[in-house]
Parts: structure tokens; C-alpha cells; sequence
């Protein structure tokens, strides 16, 4: 049987996402390949493109056409790729209508000055260089939250562009749940005077060599060059250019061991998702991730879980010994050890796995305030800096470290943090099942070398079915339970046993 | 004075250069980047923009826009940029729709399928094997000079392509005017017994020092990699993404020492053509480069009369042999000889700067026969053959050292050859040109490291007009006399006296 108006409006959609990833390619190579000097015709190439993407997305004939193809595939299971994606392009479709042009060439304008005004604050190292552009941006996104409507927070219809199907009110259950557990863990670090000696991660370790050791480790996960590269930018990201193009990337300095290693295993691990989305339905839903909270999962899984166990170093650490000079008088535990050392700190990104989320806790809960205008944007960071003692004990020594440090406000990222902690959360639960499902020896296969096999579970459980389920279907549908933080707090508790025990 | 419609117009014929840089991405990337397995999707990509740069090329409202800016702009000086622009516009436009769309179509099936048969039949070695796709091709390119129209050549048509205001009958009375005093020196270096030791060069010349020492010679020839970049590709090319983004590439194998130093030489040379092109004017004839025959003379002058000047060693050869333990016991004199070494050769792009213009002759004067029914293509082996033979004194082994080894026939580009030769004439001519403009010491600049005399020169007399003038008229403009081929025959003479007097 063949559907004559849904393959219409499968090959228009399509076109959106051929739109899509020549600006992933313009965006991919200005951040990578292009020359210093590029940048201002750059922006025509980009502005010219996502026009074009724009007027093929919101195209008047839309609706008749999902009305039809609705029609047309009536009949079909729920779970089939057509009524995914006409469920998801309808979803798309409505959201986009729902916001007039105006509003999104407001918020295109705010964006740019609140992005120079970024720069420029951190330059001066003073928030109030931002606030204006920040107030802005705020009162745009309230805006944006109005359009799109919500039933108790407008919090709820901002999320909803990176996590589908999560309320805030779900965000601030599940995150203070976790919260409770988390804080007496960080307690016990705090206290324990069996700290890891984490100096010699500070040593040189020649960046050609690292990118040699880390391109080995992650070909071994299942990241395939084939489909994909890895090169060198200012800040780590993963990128798809087509269905057999996904692109990742890592600093360009060396730095220390830890920074560039763990970097490369994160977004692989982004890079794997992608690689492993069915490749027949490219450029629709049903080949597409499902939400960010799964991505990040499994970004964190391959970097943490992974990346960090005791069987990953029993199977990688004799190779790191013969590739790395500067590790000769270092033992497989000490290593271990360091790479698994917690710490309070100040910056989200270089934070480490316990005391990251409390990092996202402090951002969602701001955020949601300043929404809801229950706080004002002036007042950011004494607020930033109280939780930051209270909830870390750290005392924020200036705006760089402290508000000014994350890119996300002044882009208009507003419900994008709390997927980072969801990941985590997602990460545990679907690793644990894993385990569960391949006989409990999932850990001892890595100090085999045997990584694959963990590969296959996700790409069978999460990332073949693109966005059949929204992630807490996923998660329930994978794992036989809903969302429980219980799995993260327990590998947790492990993890500070082992290593402060 | 504001010229509305010219504006107007300005700005509908920019966005097609907008296309056509987006492409030119894709296609950078496709040969550079890309990874292997993601072709297919990238030819979506292509084509998906081709046609909407086709398009905006082909819109039907250009030909009343284009005689509203011309009446508007009538009293403008025939020089100013507005005529220059609307001149050349008017040729694209005017070109473009004398072609029904359904030969554009069938050109590119052709295209598509010679290509094909190019390849296999290289891997075959067999020319019978692309011989009935290279008859279509040659079949429409015919009835596509018809389509154009011409006066006394159907070659006319086709050349004005690549060549525009050169005719068939002047290439050949030029060529054989040069011929006639190519050939004996050809074959005074076949008879010398003084021929350079050029073993040396065939040693081991680590790439990655190859690459920072020709980087460090570009630069100082005046190629800004702020505004470009070089990299490792299967074939050697120059590639223009912007005002300020011209990449040049070369052969990622190591090789002998020559083919990649003279090749990213004469890339660089096309490279700096582009970077000094009036960038106020990019997107337009005005800002674009008037032939490829001029973008080659910008090639050739830099790869051979610099790079293979004697006094660019008295420069250069101190620092390559710091660089090169390859070349300890080898002496300057030597080592100039041997990249100046003549040898008559089977396959074009290694040749000689002396025969290279021999290859250009056997293929001109058979592509002009073929497009005049004046030869078959089943004929092409046996001509070929025997015009190496008799031009060059060669005997050619089988077609893939034959008349296999170019891409230009499968892909179309009939017309195309003579613009080779006619760079290595309009370089020897602007070179001696700007000798004498610059008090005759231009070459012993060289020696003192000073390259960028020579650059200003041509930026100011060749590169900033951009399409002001022809080819044969900027050449008159800049040299003060047409077209002159005793400029090259002169050098050669010269240079064959040194190398082998």
C-alpha cells in the first residue's frame, strides 16, 4: 500500500533537513576549517540558507498536507515511522505557526547583542554589561513561553524544544529527589582525607599522542571514521552533516590528560547515537534523536560510566603507560583514582560527575525563577553566588567564574539545562538495565576490550527507534520502569565509596 | 547618482554567487573533508542547490531588469563597474537561455555517464570502454555550439566559455606560429649530451617539512592564509568560498620533491589571482577573474618563471637545504638544473614547462577536428599516438598513458585545452612586462627574498580589474601590445641555453 500525500509531504520535510545539514556543514566549517578573516560572508551563506529552510518548514500547503496524510494512514500502528512522523511534523509545524514572524526576528536581533554583549561582559568581567540584553531576552522567551501556551508554567513550553513530554514541575520533583541524595555525598568528599592524587594529570602529555590513544579507544566503542572525523576546535562539539557524516571535535591545546580524553569519549558518545539512528529514515523524525536528555545520556554513559570504570582502565591503562611517557611512575590505581577524583569547583564544564548536577540544579533553578518573574535578571548573581556556597560550599570569586561562565542564557537556552542532569539520570538507569540484560558481566567485557556489545544494547533499545517515543517512553519501554534517580545515586555512592572509602 | 534597477539586479545576480560559494563548499569538502562513506547524501546536497542556483540564474525577470539598468546607467563610463557588471550579465543571461533546458539535462546525464566510463575504462585500460559516451559527448557538445551560434567555427562557441573574445582561427594561427619554435628546441635538448642530474629529487622529502617550507614560500610570495588555507587532497585544486576565503590544496602523498613544492606554487598563484580580486565587488564580473587563461598566466608565472627562476634559489636553496637531509650533498647549481630539467613525457600534468605546451597542441587540434566531424572518435587512440610520436618523439605504451589521462573530454570541457597554453603565453608576456616596469631588477629581488614587488604589479595591472576587460584586452592594456608569443619562446630559449648550453 502506498500513501500517496504522506510521501509528498515526506519528500518536502525531507528537504528541511537537506537545508539542515548544509548549515550544519557551513556552521561545522566555520568553527573548524574556515580562515580567520571569513567570518562576515560566512554569515550571508548561513542567513541565505536558513531562509530557505525557513519558508520550506512553514510552507502554507503544510497543514492540507498533514491533514491528508493523517487520513491516509489512519489505519497504521501508532509505533509505525508514518504516524511518527506526521505526528512530530505536525507538532513542529503547529509550534512554528504559533509564533509570529516578528517575534522570531526579535529574538534573532536580541540574540546577536545579547551574544556580543556576552563577550563583552566577560571581557570586562562585570554581569551588568549583559543584564540589559539579558532582561531582554528574558522578556522575549516569557513572550515565546506565552505563544507556544502551557497549563501551570510557562517553563513547561520552553523545555517542551528539548525535552518533550516533561514538565517542570516534573524537573523540580525529580531534581530535588535527587538533590537530598546528592548533597551528603558531596558531604563525605568534602570530609574524607583519602583524597586522589590527581597532580601528575597536569603533566605533558604530547597532544598528537593523545589524539592517537583516544581515536583507538573510541574506534574500539564503535565510533566509526568511515562515517565520521575527528579535528580540533575552541570548544568540544558533535555534529551530522548526513546520514553517514557525523563529525566530532576536541580542543585544539593540549592541556591536561583528563580535559581532552574525557572530552573525545563524550561526544563520541553523542557521535554513536547518531551513527546508529536507522539511516533509511534519515531526515524525519523516525530517524531522528529523540530528545537532548537521551543524547546527553548517552554522551555521559561512553565519558562516565564507561570512560571511568576500574575494567575500562584494566583494559586501556597498559596501552596509555606505553603511549605516554609522563605516566611511568604512575600505578593503574592511583590513575583510576585520579580520574575518578570529585572536587567542588566553580566551572560547570570541568566539573566532575557528582558535583556536575548540582551545577544544573543551580541554573534550572534560576532559571525557572526568572521565567516566572519571581526573580529579576539584576539580582542573578548574588543568587548564583548564595547557591554556589550553600549548595557547593565554593565562594564565587567573580561574575567570569561565576554567571557569566555559560553561553546558553544570552542565546536564549531557557529549559536547555536540566537535559544535562536527565542525562545523567537516563544514562545510569539504561546502563544498569544493559547490565542487567547481558548477564551482569557488561563491566568485565570492557577489561577485554569488549565494548561492542554495550554498543548493540543502545543502538537496539534507544537509538534505532529515533523519535517512535518521546525520551520517558523510551526510558520506560528500555528499562521496564519510569525515570528513577535511584540507579544514578547508587553508582554514585559506589563511585565515593571506592575511590574516598 | 543611485541606479535602483542596477541594484536591484546587483543583488538578484550576488545571491547566485552565494549559491555558487555554498557549492564550492560542498565540493571543497566533498574532496577534502568528507568522509568516505557520505557521498551519496552530499549529492542531494549539490544538486538540491544547483538547481536553486539555476534558478535565481535563469529567473525570467532578469531580461527586463537588465534593460532597465541598462538605460538607467547609459551614460556611465563603458569601463565603470555598472557597465562592466551588466555587460557580462547580459552574456551569462543570454548564453544561458539560448540552451533549451532539456540539452542542459541531457549534457549532465551525458556527464554523469562519461564519467563513469572514464573511470572504468582507465581501470580497464581500454579507451573503447568510454569511446560511445565520449561520441554523445562530443554529438551534444556540437549541437550545443549550434544552440550558441557562431561565425566561421562551431569551436568559437564552445571556447568563448572558457576564453571569451578568442576565436578557433587565432588559437591556431597562434599555436602554430609558437609550434613551428617549440619544436627545435625540443629537440635540441633530446640531442644534448648536458642533461641534469635530477636522481635527488626522487629521495625522501618528509611531507610534513615539505609542507611548512612551501607554506613559508607562499607567504612570502604574498598568499594570506588568514584568507585561505592549504590542505591534502587527491588532486591539486584552488577553490574560491568567499572574498576572503580562497583554499588552496595539494597531493596528500609524499611523492618526489617537485610535483608537490611546483604544484602548491601554482596553485598559490591561482590562489593570490582570486585573494586580489576587488573584493568591494565580490559576487560580480566586476570582482571576478576575466579568463582561465589569465588565471593560469597567474598560475605558470608563479610556479615556473618565479619558482624556477635562478635567482628564487639563490633565495630559497640555503633554507631547503636546512630543511632537507636529502639534500646535504647537493649544490645549488644542481639543484636548479634539475627542477629545470626538459624530457619529452606521455602524460601532461608532469610535464616540462617547454612540452607541457606540446600536450595542449595534441589535444586542441583533435578536439577541433572532432567538433567539426573532421575525425572520428573511434579514431582518437590512433591520432593521439601518432601525434606524440611525431611532436614528441614518444611512443605511447596504451591508452591510460594516453589519451585516457585527461578528465576533460568525459566531463565536457571542449574548449578548454588552448586556455593552458595561452597562460604560459600571457605569463611569459606580463612577466617580462613587469620586469621592465620595475627598472629591470625584478629577478634580483628575488634573491634578496622580495616577491611582493611583483605581486603589486600584477594586483594593480591584472588581478583589480577583475572582468573590466577582456583577456586580449587587459593583455594590451598591461603589456602595451596584443597577444605575443616570442615573450615564451624567448624564455625557453633562454632557459634551455643555461640548463643544456
Amino acid at each position: 500500500m502506498s500513501y500517496k500525500v504522506y510521501e509528498e509531504l515526506k519528500d518536502h520535510m525531507k528537504k528541511v533537513a537537506l537545508y539542515d545539514t548544509i548549515l550544519s556543514l557551513l556552521d561545522w566549517d566555520e568553527k573548524v576549517m574556515m580562515p580567520a578573516k571569513a567570518a562576515e560572508y560566512r554569515s550571508d551563506q548561513l542567513s541565505l540558507l536558513a531562509g530557505l529552510q525557513h519558508e520550506q518548514l512553514t510552507d502554507p500547503k503544510i497543514p492540507d498536507l498533514l491533514e491528508k496524510a493523517e487520513e491516509e494512514t489512519k489505519s497504521l500502528d501508532p509505533e509505525s515511522p508514518e504516524k511518527t512522523n506526521i505526528r512530530e511534523w505536525k507538532r513542529l509545524f503547529d509550534r512554528a505557526s504559533k509564533l509570529p514572524t516578528s517575534l522570531v526576528q526579535e529574538k534573532s536581533k536580541i540574540q546577536s547583542a545579547a551574544h556580543q554583549a556576552w563577550l563583552q561582559a566577560r571581557k570586562e568581567n562585570t554581569f551588568t554589561t549583559l543584564q540589559p540584553n539579558l532582561e531582554k531576552m528574558f522578556a522575549i522567551s516569557r513572550q515565546i513561553a506565552d505563544c507556544y501556551g502551557y497549563e501551570s508554567n510557562p517553563y513547561d513550553a520552553l523545555i517542551e524544544e528539548y525535552e518533550q513530554g516533561i514538565t517542570c514541575a516534573e524537573v523540580l520533583s525529580i531534581f530535588s529527589d535527587f538533590k537530598e541524595k546528592l548533597v551528603p555525598l558531596v558531604q563525605r568528599v568534602a570530609d574524607s582525607n583519602n583524597k586522589p592524587d590527581i597532580s601528575f594529570l597536569q603533566r605533558n602529555y604530547p597532544f598528537e599522542l593523545q589524539i592517537l590513544f583516544v581515536k583507538d579507544v573510541v574506534s574500539r566503542f564503535g565510533y566509526d571514521f568511515e562515517r565520521g572525523r575527528l579535528d580540533g576546535t575552541e570548544h568540544p562539539f558533535c555534529t551530522t552533516l548526513g546520514p553517514n557524516d557525523t563529525r566530532i571535535t576536541t580542543r585544539r591545546s593540549a592541556e591536561n590528560f583528563g580535559s581532552n580524553f574525557y572530552s573525545v569519549l563524550h561526544e563520541a558518545g553523542h557521535g554513536m547515537y547518531e551513527q546508529n539512528l536507522d539511516t533509511e529514515h534519515f531526515g524525519t523524525p523516525r530517524g531522528t534523536y529523540t530528545s537532548l536528555g537521551i543524547h546527553e545520556s548517552q554522551s555521559r554513559m561512553w565519558e562516565n560510566l564507561v570512560g571511568r570504570s576500574s575494567t575500562f582502565w584494566e583494559y586501556w591503562y597498559p596501552k596509555a603507560k606505553q603511549t605516554f611517557n609522563a605516566l611511568e611512575d604512575v600505578n593503574q590505581v592511583d590513575f583510576y583514582r585520579a580520574v575518578n577524583a570529585f572536587a567542588p569547583s566553580l566551572i560547570r564544564t570541568e566539573a566532575d560527575e557528582l558535583t556536575y548536577n548540582i551545577h544544573v540544579f543551580i541554573r534550572t533553578e534560576i532559571e525557572i525563577a526568572l521565567l516566572n518573574d519571581d526573580l529579576k535578571v539584576s539580582d542573578i548573581p548574588e543568587i548564583w553566588n548564595q547557591k554556589y556556597k550553600e549548595y557547593l560550599g565554593v565562594d564565587v570569586p567573580d561574575d567570569l567564574n561565576g554567571c557569566l561562565q555559560d553561553i546558553h542564557w544570552s542565546y536564549g537556552l531557557i529549559g536547555y539545562f536540566p537535559t544535562y542532569t536527565l542525562g545523567n539520570l537516563y544514562a545510569a538507569q539504561l546502563f544498569a538495565k544493559a547490565e542487567k540484560d547481558l548477564g551482569g558481566n557488561l563491566l568485565s567485557l570492557f577489561s577485554e576490550g569488549k565494548f561492542t556489545p554495550l554498543l548493540h544494547w543502545l543502538r537496539k533499545n534507544v537509538h534505532l527507534h529515533g523519535q517512535t517515543y518521546l525520551a520517558r517512553d523510551l526510558i520506560k519501554k528500555a528499562t521496564g520502569e519510569p525515570l528513577n534517580p535511584s540507579y544514578l545515586v547508587n553508582y554514585l555512592t559506589k563511585k565515593v565509596d571506592t575511590i574516598y572509602g
